[in-house]
């Protein structure tokens, strides 16, 4: 009896085994259904669609609405159980064979910027619903729980995703989103509950594992013809207001040599700026996008100007240091036309580093597809930041062409989006296979 | 008979010159009545005042309409004879002896800037109307008509004075002021008639001279310590609107040799203006007084870029010589980073010099009457620019304190302004007992 029912379990342990070696065989010929996924981004696009192309699905307006319900019917087609959590993100679950094991977790977001085009977000919770949907017409249980995501108001403060991470606080709550909405209202809105968003938080280590695949947003991929990027990290991002202070005089009988014209000391930040960020190598990049003159007329000079300066690196302590070189660059431009300096207290975004063996994963699975592949910072920020902080997190880029984003003129062409949809699901599979949570 | 005839003419001949002389003696001991103008400083600046200091008395609004009526009852005081000609400007009027001798004119302006101060415009145009009070009450008739002139809306365009010069067109007509009115319906609202304003146009060389004090706005007679100034002409203006484009795009995503920066193509044009205008010697100034960066946020490199530049000076050759110096530079500095400037057609204000032999009447003045003089330009636009194209007109410079102007911390001191108004009366009678015409 004992030996018949050890054989009898060494056999179904056998079965089990070459079971697995079979599914290992056929998931790695896995493939998407690219043309759904084109299709699928089509029929999102009608929603919030601008005239003059693009769209505007800002996050809590209508069009964002009309958005999520046609994902929330593509994610029960492919087999989902669908729920909207605490903190308004759309959630599709499919179960996993082996109960003991964590959630693995893909996504993005499908809100947009005003003026936004038609794939930032979209490719990544298209093609996630995608992977979803191959396994479910493949028959293919994995053995991870799977969760496909999709986050609200990315960009408006990656919000879903932040309740999901750090947490949000009363004050993002009460922020005002540009639906005209506060936080608060847009996350009732979306069938959330505000009152209770502390309970929306994971708990540290409590995913397998989370991937989304989105578009690059800069043009490197396309520059060196690779097709697909393997994301080092979301870059950290300093923004502080600085304000220059001269003189407002007329500028007819303010002679030259007489001025304090925060004017022209700005323009001598913003090239040192330039100078400061580009004096060494590396990815580090410094803006200065916005700039307001008082009282701003063509007849006196500038007395006051308020400045936008942003550094971004994945090294948080490279860009505190340039932060501080130009503090002290500034004070050497003060003295040469009397005006004075000031910048408000940083607002920090730290890096997040996307986890090694996750990008192991990716990086093997585009390789056995074929694909060339580059390790690359995300200057942009993504949900995956936000969850890097929290779970081990990966991600997958696809070229940008033109490096144009949050425009009409975004485009990914339609091979690359399949390249990474592929590609996210070979790593989810892989994910699945070897991971022990 | 004849004899008894020519005897009586010779004897009258004799008196009225002892006549003469003796008013000549006595008129050159005329004085005004200083602590009289300050009073009436004091009462004007109530009409229209900021409750944090200085005033907004802008033109065609209620508090423009009462500092008239306020200004009008002193002309009428001062034995003036009122009237609005058809620009809406206020005019009063003083009988000369010699009917064929053309009108001797004096005045400034009453109207400000929106939170502009006390003396830009009152100074001038109360010490006009005290020249006529101190004349009526030493009962000195002139040989010239006299007129006191209270410009409308110089703040807004020299607008009442360019009714009497080049005249108004069309366009400036329907212009919408700050008051929120037309410029059309605030010469209404005045007592004028914007549908005969080409009447209201001076014949060329149909007044004998057009004289005004006006405090400096800069702030050269108070650095030199200098009691007068005489000024040798109105500098003339241009003014283009600079587009840089460059292209928007993502500040974390795009590379710093990638970016198409116009903020740093503008930043680079700003300190080229002040290379430009400052390597050569002279008064001119350049200025950019405002700018406008697209889209303008925090994180988007600026894809487009406006600003004013203005350039001033006394010669027109060499504004637009700089101007000229300028678009090429742009070039150069477009190639950069491959940003495009383009130039709107410069808007031209011709430089508008005093009459010589005017400026030598208020030099003399002020020397006979123990000032210190200084020729200067006039950095700012004033109602004697639009007169001096069409009659000779001279202008009469005060110290303004610190060179501030069109802010509630404009201030000239009381002695200044009593000298100013001393030279102003004292001019008029030399130019009175010198003209011919």
């Amino acid at each position: 009896m004992q030996n018949r029912a050890l054989r009898a379990a060494s056999l179904f342990a056998l079965s089990l085994a070459c079971l697995t070696i079979t599914r290992a065989q056929s998931t790695s010929a896995l493939r998407v259904n690219a043309p759904r996924i084109s299709e699928h981004l089509t029929a999102l696009s009608k929603f919030g669609a601008n005239p003059q192309g693009g769209v505007s699905r800002v996050a809590y307006t209508q069009a964002d609405l009309d958005g999520r319900a046609y994902a929330i019917n593509l994610m029960k087609n492919a087999g989902l159980d669908v729920h909207i959590d605490l903190a308004g993100n759309m959630v599709g679950t499919r179960p996993g064979r082996e109960a003991s094991l964590q959630t693995l977790m893909i996504g993005s977001h499908i809100d947009s910027v005003p003026m936004g085009g038609n794939y930032d977000g979209d490719v990544g919770s298209l093609s996630a619903i995608e992977v979803a949907q191959t396994l479910k017409e493949h028959s293919v249980t994995l053995r991870h729980p799977l969760e496909v995501i999709i986050f609200q108001n990315e960009e408006g403060g990656t919000v879903g995703s932040k309740a999901l991470g750090e947490g949000l606080t009363a004050a993002q709550l009460n922020l005002v989103s540009q639906s005209g909405k506060t936080v608060r209202d847009g996350i009732r809105a979306l069938g959330g509950n505000p009152d209770r968003i502390a309970e929306a938080r994971l708990k540290p280590g409590s995913l397998a594992a989370y991937f989304e695949l989105h578009i690059e947003q800069g043009g490197q991929l396309e520059r060196h013809k690779i097709q697909i990027g393997v994301v080092e990290g979301i870059v950290g991002i300093l923004h502080s207001e600085v304000t220059i202070e001269g003189f407002g005089n007329h500028a007819g009988t303010t002679p030259m040599d007489q001025r304090r014209d925060a004017m022209l000391a700005a323009a001598r930040f913003i090239e040192k700026v330039n100078q400061v960020v580009t004096a060494t190598p590396g990815a580090q990049v410094g803006t200065v996008g916005w700039l307001k003159a008082e009282p701003g007329a063509y007849n006196v000079v500038p007395g006051k100007v308020t400045l936008g300066l942003e550094l971004r690196d994945l090294d948080e302590k490279k860009f505190v240091a340039l932060f501080r070189q130009l503090r002290t660059a500034s004070e050497a431009i003060g003295k040469m036309n009397q005006t004075k300096f000031t910048f408000s207290e940083p607002v920090i975004v730290h890096p997040a580093l996307t986890a090694a063996p996750l990008r192991k994963l990716i990086d093997d699975s585009a390789h056995a597809l074929g694909f060339t592949t580059l390790l690359l910072p995300s200057g942009a920020g993504h949900d995956a930041q936000e969850i890097a902080r929290i779970v081990p997190a990966g991600m997958i880029f696809v070229p940008s062409i033109g490096g144009i984003s949050h425009s009409p003129k975004e485009f990914s062409r339609p091979e690359d989006i399949q390249n990474g949809a592929n590609v996210l699901l070979q790593t989810v599979l892989k994910a699945d296979a070897s991971s022990s949570n």
